[in-house]
């Protein structure tokens, strides 16, 4: 079973298409968290409150990359298989030959991992031939200078960004998807006509992007997945303690989830 | 003082512009390496062996990406610095405003990084503004997919990876290098002509690219490194036992030195 089978059957059975990106800022956690691995102590915590609104979870790399993060990292992956949604490793990794094939082994753990195209179809190949995990390429990124390389005109018209995306469905095993801001909502509606891969729109939580653009061109076939970072996780600060915190977190996934129901 | 300034000093009293890779790839090490932390066990030999024909040593992220990965490498990079030689993390990190900074974080435990252009600018402030810091950027890589995107022309006849090293050399704070591929040799002399910042160029190992090529363009000011990972490390294999292993990759190292040298 594929990827995207098994996440189009999770966003049917949790009605879905919210992922909750896991960044636990270590400067932003709750002081009254008393733990060894304070990341994992906080992510158990926001599964808990989370799980049933969430099509997926997915941890950014970059929140982990000490020995304490990794063990951390690993617990959380654990957890949330333990409650049936998959994770999505947000790595943005890239590198070549015998390096891509040992990044590609991160999908040992996790069910999917973003990636980075710029050094082109064999550094995605290690990723892309299994088969069974999902492989999210960057495309249209959601910051301000996500327009510096990737809108440059490679030819007729056709910025680098769409390229790159009609390449990745060339290459795709059925496993590929895309990454595109919800801050583009009118290069979303051309990549959605371009190729009918599922995306993984960041950019409607803290970036402000387009809810409604977000779901109506990153699903194919109903699959795809919208995601809030920061809006969920840390949606408990100013919270009195631990229970108003989590309360508030499960709230505002709660809320998210629903905004995006409204464009399915 | 600057990344550029101390990686000179250490070019001229190392007389040499080699960059060590230390990849452990955990499936070639040497079995009779008995250890808790294997990887940092075959580093440390490595170093030994290798330090002082070693401008620089450029650990691969990607063989560090676990728990014990994390603690190989921390103690790998002290044991560098103890013996005067700086360290370049070879990560192809990118990403975007709170990421890109916690990501930038790596630079509080090495002297420079690898970074990927692909998401922009602002994607690469939270490393340039380590002024003390070095901060490679990738241009033209070394594998036969580089070309899939990177030469692809954006106007003017101007591929991608030249566009890249010309914005990257208005964005540098004196801080800033390209990777690019000894296995692309003319466009080695072409972007040398574009732009005067400091080269990093891989691929003159086990990917048998053009050495002198490599050294006369990597250079600016005498100040750039030209890297072999395998073809230092792993050049014990065959070898009868420990002693012999470590001999050979001291000879492997101090040839590839000469052998660079030979362009300067």
């Amino acid at each position: 079973m594929s990827f995207f089978e098994r996440l189009g059957d999770r966003i049917e059975a949790a009605d879905s298409v919210l992922s909750v990106g896991l960044d636990p800022d270590l400067s932003r956690l709750p002081e009254w968290l008393d733990s060894d691995l304070p990341r994992w102590a906080f992510n158990r915590r926001v599964i808990d409150a989370t799980a049933e609104y969430a099509a997926c979870y997915k941890p950014n790399a970059a929140f982990y990359e000490d020995s304490d993060g990794w063990r951390a990292l690993q617990e959380t992956v654990a957890y949330a298989h333990g409650k049936g949604v998959p994770v999505l490793l947000d790595a943005k990794r890239g590198d070549i030959g015998n390096t891509a094939r040992q990044y590609a082994r991160l999908l040992d753990t996790v069910d999917a991992i973003t990636v980075n195209p710029y050094l082109g179809g064999d550094s995605l190949q290690p990723f892309l031939e299994r088969e069974e995990k999902g492989v999210f390429v960057l495309c249209r990124t959601s910051n301000p200078g996500g327009r510096d390389f990737q809108s440059l005109s490679v030819g007729n018209g056709v910025p680098l960004y769409e390229y790159v995306a009609r390449r990745v469905a060339e290459w795709s095993r059925g496993n590929a998807g895309l990454v595109v801001g919800a801050t583009a909502p009118e290069e979303l509606e051309d990549l959605r006509e371009a190729v009918d891969l599922p995306f993984l729109v960041p950019g409607v939580g803290a970036q402000d992007g387009n809810v409604e653009a977000a779901v109506e061109h990153g699903l194919a076939e109903g699959v795809g997945l919208v995601n809030s970072s920061r809006g969920v996780i840390f949606a408990g600060e100013g919270a009195g303690g631990e229970g108003d915190y989590f309360r508030a977190v499960g709230t505002a996934a709660r809320r998210t989830k629903q905004r995006l129901n409204e464009y399915r």
